[in-house]
């Protein structure tokens, strides 16, 4: 086990009544915040002028910006920052999922850099001070409601970078699963590949010696397979959506993720197929995932046949351990077709034409590696691409 | 599931290099602080004397307030507030286990308030203000270093009585399991017992679909069922001492008691035989806890059979879940029995004679009932005692 240090700041109000307390907890973000969201789903629902309301009575000024994209983009986080200089803003309320929430983290590190914010997703600066971030979540998946990372998109070369920085965590999370029972069946199952997603990149590790936390990744994923299928044929199962809000959390606030060096190629090759395609993140994960297990199963077979075994419940053959492993990636590509995922490029429409090319973005030009459970260099994301064709 | 908050604030610094931090981090407690310990083994080892240096390079006055004893008495709590109200001390670092820790939150809760510290623990006024507590960490067992509570016992009628409140969680926890390599069996053998306990506590609950935790839960009980007798073989070895170490923490910050109702009889029955026979914590638990099972057991015996099924392995018998759930009770005995623990209360030499008085204490003189799973009378509780016998 590797040394750490873990510290979660966010406090989660999860629940049926959790939403009682989005007037008392706003007044914390400041006394006038930038309510940020995405599309109209919240307006449909109603959900909105509820917030609206809420924020009125406890006196918090607001204002709107709305129009956050799945794969959220630069130039909106931009406009943000803008917004919030102009109108003295203090904080910010961010109603939705993760790309919300990377959108409003974004807006709070730019906020009081005085370049232009891309700068700290490229690396070139450092995250300084910081706006608080307070979120209401409504799409359980990407886990940034505690989590101390944010991707955005730059539309300028379709590039896709992160930030992660301990004090980005939200202030605050209002969780209450109800909010969930309107996603549509492919945002529910995204959501669930998102989820199986972020325990994966930190479970596939070489870091000996992590029992506890693995026992605690494989309850995660267990949980998500056995509940992401109901939440499809019951989307009003308040205890099934609660599993799977709660779940998306503990997946990637970085608990699961102590004493162990994690891997994220996955993830790194993924922003590559989204950002060219603009298909759903979830999407290039199930597509991804099964692809660059095969690639790289023979780092730890052990450590493959294990998730089968403890994850899958498939027989370990002792004999052949490779033997497991493969049924172990086979059980994972049914449980994505099961929620109705792709698993194939092929699946998404897309060919061999550019995966060249994304090999090298993935890798900025073969001046990186990807990953640490095997180092890959272009050369490999683009055998991982070809095997997901 | 139920509706909860979940927030943890304790800063935990974990493994071979967090002794690094002691001098930093003692610095946010405050320009004088109480050095809080228990007996002669952190001075044995020379640790005692590392911290005291690490104190002066960085600046940090200290006063010394040694002699906690295990089930920490209120009287050193009192002794502790009047030291740092004479001393001027702002903060508390606790070095040792959960007795420790629970009297440095005593005394971090009594400082402020002008009645004696008591009263708090007899939930005849509330937790006000507080003194910061830090912990360095030497004996994984109670959880206490990132907890919410605090147990005491009052001397005068050996009642132990408890305190819970968020504030009172410490700021920050340093977590070296090196510093646990010279733990004594016995020791070590009643922190795995200890740690267990506070994870069964929370299973055993009426609450349904708690999956997600209850997978988590089955995961560091594995984890502890596993690890506690190699650490019993190994003392030095770090990775097992680190699970462990990990396992105690994760068990008791109530994460894994998230949106469910939790049960604590066994808890507070324990604290009544060790209040008056002065056993270990762990050794009342190993006792109590596979009697409060079998007395209970039929309050839910699918539980019962998932806990042997998941925890045990035992298979599950579709036609009697019963014998599944006895065969996961025996299964418990015999994990207590090979790390060395008493199972019965003729292994700790008590016999039936105050028994009755026992259950009369726990219960208040029957003017409240305990536990959730079911809720024990005196009866209840005076018959749990006999099964242990």
């Amino acid at each position: 086990m590797l040394d750490f240090v873990f510290h979660n700041k966010t406090e989660i109000y999860f629940g049926r009544n959790a939403d009682e307390r989005i007037g008392s907890l706003s007044q914390r973000l400041g006394k006038k915040v930038l309510l940020h969201y995405g599309g109209g789903s919240i307006k449909k629902t109603g959900f909105f002028h509820i917030i609206k309301e809420k924020l009125r009575e406890a006196g918090v000024e607001f204002v709107e910006l709305g129009g956050v994209k799945p794969n959220p983009r630069v130039s909106l986080v931009r406009e943000g920052i803008e917004l919030c200089r102009r109108e003295n803003i203090e904080g910010i309320l961010a109603v939705g999922g993760g790309s919300v929430i990377d959108s409003a983290k974004g807006i709070s590190a730019g906020r009081f850099y005085e370049g232009d914010v891309w700068d700290l997703y490229e690396g070139k600066a450092q995250v300084g001070d910081l706006m608080p971030v307070g979120v209401i979540l409504t799409i359980p998946a990407a886990g940034s409601e505690s989590s101390l990372g944010s991707v955005l998109t730059n539309e300028d070369g379709w590039l896709k970078r992160d930030i992660g920085h301990p004090r980005i965590r939200p202030l605050f999370a209002i969780m209450n699963p109800e909010r969930t029972f309107t996603l549509p069946p492919y945002q529910t199952a995204c959501g669930a590949t998102d989820i199986m997603a972020h325990v994966m990149e930190r479970y596939f590790t070489k870091t000996r010696h992590v029992e506890l936390t693995d026992r605690m990744s494989e309850g995660i994923m267990k949980t998500i397979i056995h509940n992401a299928p109901k939440a499809l044929k019951n989307p009003y199962d308040y205890d099934i959506r609660a599993e799977i809000m709660w779940a998306s959390t503990l997946a990637h606030n970085d608990l699961i993720g102590t004493g162990r060096e994690q891997d994220w190629a996955t993830h790194n090759i993924e922003h590559e197929i989204s950002g060219i395609y603009d298909i759903a993140h979830g999407a290039g994960l199930s597509i991804v995932f099964p692809a660059w297990m095969k690639y790289v199963m023979e780092e730890d077979v052990a450590r493959m046949a294990q998730f089968a075994n403890r994850v899958f419940d498939i027989e370990i053959n002792p004999y052949d351990f490779k033997e497991t492993a493969l049924e172990g990636i086979t059980a994972l590509e049914k449980f994505y077709q099961k929620i109705g995922m792709p698993i194939r490029l092929s699946d998404a429409d897309i060919d061999d034409t550019r995966i060249e090319e994304m090999a090298k973005k993935a890798t900025n030009d073969d001046s990186r590696t990807l990953g640490n459970f095997k180092e890959l260099t272009s050369q490999d994301v683009a055998a991982i691409m070809r095997l997901a064709l």
